[in-house]
């Protein structure tokens, strides 16, 4: 089959690889139909991902049919339609049973990591029947893809850990495919407002199409400033950092009132200040979290009931022969206006 | 009356001061029976808290008797036995509304910081209706003067915050009048093990004492180490700061598990590292906190019903005549072995 | 001043009575601008209220503006436009500081009930600064009025402590004002279903109008058949009851789904069965609850972020001297298909 | 082997039956070592639940020794000690994914009850990594059969529902063995009153012991009456239901305080007046819910830290073939003097 490998910092090929084998009585093989790139996959490819070793196959993301299931899988058969969590979960484990599915001691973020992942025509999955979910009848296959990983960590990790609420003040810093994630999914909770903090105006003007009631360019405008401003000098009762370095995560700390929440969806690599002199007697939350997927029966129902659109995330279209143009469009996002790259298989 | 005035970094004395008058009809003036001293007085005398300014008397802590009511005060009366609370609270501000009293926008902590305090014969109380507890029949009230901000600060800061539950495992760094305070009422949920943390072998002693599990002197062995073995090398599911320096601040990080929170309790001049290239997928929570006393009722409660017996935090006593002995005795706590030392007035 | 008088049970009249007088230091003199009629009027002029005496002035809903205020009011003065809340708060005792003003001690509801109310020339409102809200700048005033008792009360009883979430399924039994009520508040937590179920076609409609996603008349429709189609055979995730009576009661104890919530916010007259003997084991909760107007500061920014449009609940409109008519037409709701009557004072 | 076999309302024998043999890849075989009797095998003696059929092995509690696995069990090998939770649940359908165990689409309360149980030499247990728990080293086998059911149903559908928290006041109607759970259980909350009710004076003595602060005979005193006075006329936080008839329930209706909680524990044959003309403005909740067990992990690790020990609820001790016996003086409680009584197997 084709597969889309790494080969160590800065090198991956779309090589011919053998069908993936069930290995245990939990997995599935998955006849991919779609998958997607992720910011995580240009991370891996500039090697700051160092448990990701040369060879494996990448991608976390998309939905398929099942060609095969092993001998402890009864909720599916050959023929269903999937969607593919970004995360394996046990079921079992005690992080499992609490939720934290992103921390089972057997799987987590494993797939296009610590083994091989979704961009190939095949893919095995351990765990299957609580990693991977039917696909409702009549959803909008490519669509789903999007609840792979981007709209469940974007809500989780934002939204949820956020407390957003009925007439909450929402800032996300960083209009990228995670923050605009973050903002469709806010929506849910009836914000009263929700400020989109970036410095790229083509994604700015994006989040203005998907609801953000106020969009700050920190090229031209100081997000402070113009955050006090919008807020009765009070500042925000939720600040999303989905961005990932020292500088937006201060500025999420400028941006918070008392007694609000700053939750970080951003991977960082490097620490960063926490100014407690300031904060110590604020009442302020911080939380972080790898995305545990749990709200995916959720966000079905909400993709089935019309109230959440995931198709708008969706900018360009490759099939996998062609996935260093993919790879090429999507890490050049500023120029291309790339936000999710859609992959059909084969 | 007498009154322990601040008269600049590293001064202060004991004055004769006139008698404070009613400014508003919600005010009331207490007749002091006992008050205390504590950590931030010794702050302010450093001269780390510039809104302290000269001429103000020191004290937030204590219990009285009600002298004079002003017009729109109904629930007390001359006579009444009543616990002072640190926060003054309106009531009625969004703040208070939320039970965030230690934002409320005309109060907070200010007695003794902003306006005059408790260190003295009399002090007058703003917002009195929502800012004094009536002391319950038979209470023994020197035990109480625990209850105007060391034992609420615990329990709400590090307590409530860190989501202490039945089964928990619980690492409080510091052990200081604060972290025993923490120590005492994390109790109320039966966690499973609460670590102490400390250098000082005889506030470990009175850990050991107060319930602690297990006891860490970090002047002898290293805390992360001794942690993870408590703890099945995962951490614990609360780690309380309770010291305010960047380095007690970085060890919590060490300590905390997946899925677990951080709880501030110290009070920070500077700020700290947040190793966010290692927590950011973590699951965790880090909280701050001004205390809010939105628990006293409740701690009332447990005093009264025996669950909590205050009086073992308190050792030394004073009379406000020997006011200079009070603040050396607690100065050099660890010489002295002071924790909380009680003021009897006059 | 003019003013709706309660004569005993079938008897009121529009009549002449003297202007209030400030009674209390807490207490302000409100000018009406705008009232409405409340179902539980119409409860107190059938006698179902005796703790409603004789000589009463109706009416706990409406806006006006500031005349005179007591001398512990500080943030209101005359001339302040403000909305009253249906339930009075001291912001001081137990039950309010833990957010529950419906069981202030000296307080609750009492507006129209236990001392005189709204649909007057002016009114005493005593707890002024806890139980009046700042009209917004720019604010539909007369809309407002719907956010007195109607709005809260759907929010509150019904909504939140029916623990709507993103993709959850409700039933709403009533398709009245407060039923109403709850469907448009419903929505701030995107539900992937609200189905309204009702025996009036026109409310029906309107309810469609509103937002639900499926509308149930019971005159020809069975509720639970219907119901169970819609949820895969498992019922809701919340039901809402909304009329008051047992035979709706029951009719939620039908519809809820194991784990869901049967949220009551109908005023009942009489003792319902309680089907534990099905019940015991689906781990459901029921809550009842008188709104407590919490959630009044949320609604108002809801209200001027656009999100929540309160107009849309008004039908028909009278001035204080057609008080008469108003009540004729809010009693016959059924034919003159009467929501809410605003009342412009005078 | 030998089992107690339910032969019809009325009868059961101890019979001799074949070994029970695995059925899919998630079953373990277990050897038995401890099991004990509940109330719900006398309901199904009484003939009391018809979905248990003639010719089942009863039981649902105990501790054993795996003996064999299938293939998708990895978790547990043969010769580990097992502590077998009375719920099965397979970790991976919707209900189970959220918590609620008991409502596992293919599992819940079936053992002893839908297939066979506990009390025989062998046992077979479905999804066995999710229904069983390992036996930590060192651990009193014998006190952890009180963890199968009766410690988690107190804990989960008395203490958790009821939202028992530091200084509550809680009344538990009922002091059999679950009433008795729930009153150990509560005290990892530090509630400041728990009043005992029942009629039987042995079992007062008991909850005495076990930890209550007030004990009523309603043989001879009136319970409202004396909680009344117990809690300054208000009623109590939380209410705990555990008999299972109307009587009791109603009890409960005017035991607890405004916002207060009446958790329902009792298993209930037929409906019961709900007061709704007197609650429905009191801001209460009443909850119901089969134990899911989602706390057993929990409770282990208090035990294992001694803050519960579970032994205390044992007063009988008997052999297999002593299980004619055993039931006789299970049933015949009053008399006896019985909690719970542990059957060692063989």
């Amino acid at each position: 089959m084709k597969a889309l490998v790494y080969h160590g910092p800065g090198k991956k090929s779309l090589d011919e690889r053998p069908l993936p084998e069930l290995a245990a009585p939990g997995d599935a093989i998955v006849k991919m139909t779609r998958t997607t790139i992720c910011g995580t996959d240009l991370h891996i490819l500039k090697g700051d991902v160092p448990t990701c070793e040369p060879g494996r196959i990448l991608g976390h993301e998309g939905v398929g049919v099942i060609e095969q299931v092993g001998a402890a899988v009864s909720s599916f058969k050959q023929g269903d339609h999937v969607l593919i969590s970004c995360i394996s979960s046990c079921g079992k484990c005690d992080y499992c049973r609490r939720g934290m599915y992103s921390h089972c001691t057997t799987g987590g973020w494993i797939l296009g990591h610590r083994i091989d992942g979704t961009q190939a025509d095949y893919v095995r999955i351990p765990h299957a029947e609580t990693s991977l979910y039917p696909v409702p009848a009549g959803a909008d296959e490519e669509a789903l893809v999007m609840l792979s990983d981007i709209l469940p960590t974007g809500f989780e990790c934002g939204v949820l850990n956020g407390k957003v609420q009925p007439g909450s003040t929402v800032a996300i810093v960083g209009a990228g495919p995670i923050g605009l994630a973050a903002l469709l999914t806010a929506q849910f909770y009836s914000p009263s407002q929700i400020v989109m903090i970036d410095r790229d105006a083509n994604r700015l003007e994006v989040a203005k199409r998907f609801g953000a009631t106020a969009c700050i360019d920190i090229g031209s405008s100081d997000a402070v400033t113009e955050v006090m401003k919008l807020t009765d000098q009070t500042g925000v009762d939720c600040a999303i950092e989905a961005v990932g370095i020292p500088a937006t995560f201060e500025l999420c700390q400028a941006l918070v009132a008392p007694g609000g929440v700053i939750a970080n969806v951003g991977v960082h690599g490097v620490k960063a200040d926490l100014h407690l002199e300031k904060l110590w007697d604020r009442n302020v939350s911080i939380t972080t979290r790898l995305v545990d997927t749990v709200s995916t029966p959720m966000l079905l129902k909400t993709v089935r009931s019309g109230r959440l659109d995931p198709a708008q995330l969706i900018t360009h279209r490759f099939h996998l022969e062609e996935m260093e143009s993919a790879y090429d469009t999507f890490g050049r996002a500023a120029d291309t206006h790339a936000l999710k790259v859609v992959i059909q298989v084969p």
